[in-house]
């Protein structure tokens, strides 16, 4: 490659959003709002958000973005516990231009990544109404602001298909063109993938050309071995999981017959991917013969299927990269993370830049924006010129702005005790600080 | 490379034994083989163990090696089910001779491949009795019978420390050099490998040069995404499912003060692990310093802790072999993985020579058996000479003695009901294969 830092564009396809308090203000009735999910600050000056009956006590998850890293295990516990760009879109906008981001997919907190809260509430008839609200502030609100900047990605009321199919085409007219899913839907308690519950829903999904995206965490498990487990172990093995639903939509027979239907693994890394397809390979050509899936591919490897609809991304990887040959080099993408504590704001470019030194020139422009683009129908330059949008330019109106990236300390829930700083954090720390953080909200909201 | 297929001398870390009927005849006292697991045949001509109460319904698992492809998803539930080499030692001999294998470790069945039978079982005096003539089967009768061709893997009384020890004394003197253990012992009721429980554990190991093998399916599940999901993708993640566990165990802080422990993770496939070490990296590397691992890992990166103790193995594995340099390549075996569904039996040296194609003549050595050969401190060439254990030697001694490798109908348990052929096969049809099963053996048994 022989590109410069400053010259490349750069788009992320996995970030989150804190959701403000005001999120749903503007976009419904008084009526409805007063049923929506609430925020609310209890005596401690923590926040949660209460929605039928439901408690969701962490308005961060993990968002410790702008932190010493001494601080990453620390459970921010209040808006005031995170970065403004966390929660502020403005402010987002400002940490993106100081990272380098041209623009950004953004997932959800209180709504879960997958909309996950809206299937939990008992009275689905005002879920319905509450999620249609969230893709309105979410598209409308948060991306509207900043036409360019982010590609938008709806949520859908999977409980109910035909209005599903309503919201796909409600959105698709927005311009929304991802749609954030649960990879494993039996976990909400809904059919399995395999079911022809999903089929209308395939349909509209590919009709309107829209990408699923299925990010990691709500839906099959990301296992920890003991509560003694290092937490290290944990945070290491997280991304591979990914394979245990991926697995089961490469067999989804769907694909066959959608065959635009685009699917963003989200959070995934990429290093084991090659190994994952290789593997598929070999079970399907060594049982086919009992499993009676050789109608389904068709002759077809199972590797060509992952190839073809599957999206996955990468925060830091090289290994992934240097085996670049092994993937379709359309379907990888960039992912930043913000402002969870695996990302490597605001020094994305640097990393970046790095470890793609093994690609071409036009390698480097596929992984880190044009692969997003064309995946998610997604066109910045529409908005702004290119070298508007360089790391270099971006950066230059950070620093206009005068963002600040120092380190800041900004408290939280703390996985050790007082008096066992030192000890190592095991899985069951983190188990202990939700669940006492979960209590203390419950208790207090009463 | 430029060795022949003939002249490679291969060594699988990796095959299993379903244990026949006399297993305890020679190795316990009247009184104590009267109480000893029970080899039993139902009305409908199935075998069974019983032992303490239990019941051991699958005298086969998987142990499908030498059935025509279509036959791969029934379970064998009788020892006529099988092939003979499955549990009769000189037919296995015949078997590896026919595949070219010059040496192999096997695994129990009915002990469970972690000796995980006697844990269950409530009298533990008697089942370390049990135990340790299920070791003398295993080390004196099956190895024994035929030295310099398997390396000998015993099972451990974990549940009582002393006789842990005592028994790692008492095989290794008899020349046992490999243990398997559960790669998580917290699922049978035992303290995480992080508790201090094990340190007498990991001195003895070490003392005795001893090598641990963490076998899948023991300790930490393989998941299935739902009952719905066509069998092929829970097949396909099922070796992906070890890095939970090698996440775990390359956070044990015991390999710091035991610099020469070895752990072969058995069935974990290669090509994800330059990915799991560079992620570990990460992990560390960005989060160290609010887990307090930095003193564990004392300025070493996880990826060489993990390249020093930890081999991997491959059955079929292009991918992970093009990418050797990735790893310690003193630390990487082939398996055969004889006679589960994936083994390429009786075609391994086809299919192991031309992956092999991208290393040198010496990597090749090393990862056919050289490193086999070191990692367990075994030695076949005390006993053979090496043109006696090649594959062309090997297999013309088969041919000698007529070995019979066609493909033959050997019945069992279906996984789809009469009448349903033909739909694809899910995981829920092997959970009702092998719960219906069970049931069967228990009422009849009763």
């Amino acid at each position: 490659m022989t590109i410069n830092m400053n010259d490349m564009v750069i788009i992320s396809v996995d970030d989150h959003i804190t959701e403000p308090p005001d999120l749903f203000d503007k976009h419904l009735s008084p009526e409805h709002l007063a049923t929506a999910p609430k925020f609310c600050t209890d005596e401690n000056g923590k926040n949660y958000w209460t929605y039928q009956g439901m408690y969701m006590p962490s308005v961060g998850l993990n968002a410790v973005v702008g932190r010493p890293p001494e601080e990453y295990g620390m459970e921010p516990s209040s808006l005031e516990q995170m970065r403004k760009g966390v929660y502020d879109v403005h402010a987002r906008i400002d940490d993106m231009n100081a990272n380098g981001i041209a623009a950004s997919l953004n997932f959800g907190t209180v709504a879960g990544f997958d909309g996950g809260r809206f299937h939990k509430a008992e009275n689905k008839e005002l879920a319905l109404i509450h999620l249609r609200a969230y893709n309105d502030w979410h598209i409308d609100e948060w991306c509207g602001a900043y036409p360019g900047r982010f590609i938008p990605c709806g949520i859908l009321p999977t409980w109910d298909m035909d209005a599903t199919i309503a919201e796909i085409k409600r959105i698709a007219a927005k311009g929304c063109t991802a749609v954030a899913l649960n990879e494993n839907p039996t976990v909400n308690g809904l059919p399995s993938i395999h079911d022809e519950y999903w089929e209308p829903m395939w349909k509209a999904i590919t009709d309107y050309d829209i990408t699923m995206c299925l990010h990691i965490g709500g839906g099959n498990p990301s296992p920890h071995a003991s509560m003694e487990t290092p937490i290290e172990a944990w945070i290491t093995t997280m991304p591979m999981s990914v394979a245990v639903g991926a697995a089961d939509w490469l067999n989804l027979s769907a694909l066959q017959r959608y065959p635009t239907m685009k699917i963003a693994l989200s959070e995934s890394g990429i290093g084991w991917i090659p190994y994952f397809m290789e593997r598929a390979d070999f079970s399907h050509a060594r049982h086919k013969a009992w499993t009676n899936s050789a109608a389904n591919f068709q002759g077809k490897k199972p590797s060509d299927v992952f190839r073809k609809h599957f999206m996955s991304c990468f925060i830091d990887d090289d290994f992934g990269l240097k085996n670049l040959s092994a993937f379709d080099e359309d379907m990888v993408a960039y992912e930043c993370d913000y402002p969870h504590s695996d990302t490597l704001w605001p020094e994305v470019p640097e990393y970046l830049h790095k470890s793609v030194q093994c690609l071409t020139d036009e390698q480097v422009a596929k992984v880190t924006h044009k692969n997003a683009m064309r995946f998610f129908n997604f066109d910045p330059f529409k908005h702004y010129k290119r070298e508007e949008l360089t790391v270099g330019a971006l950066r230059a109106a950070a620093a206009a702005a005068n963002v600040d990236t120092t380190p800041k300390s900004y408290g939280g829930a703390k996985p050790l005790a007082d008096g066992e700083e030192g000890r190592r954090v095991v899985s069951g720390d983190l188990m202990k600080m939700f669940a006492h953080h979960a209590e203390a909200q419950t208790r207090s909201a009463k």
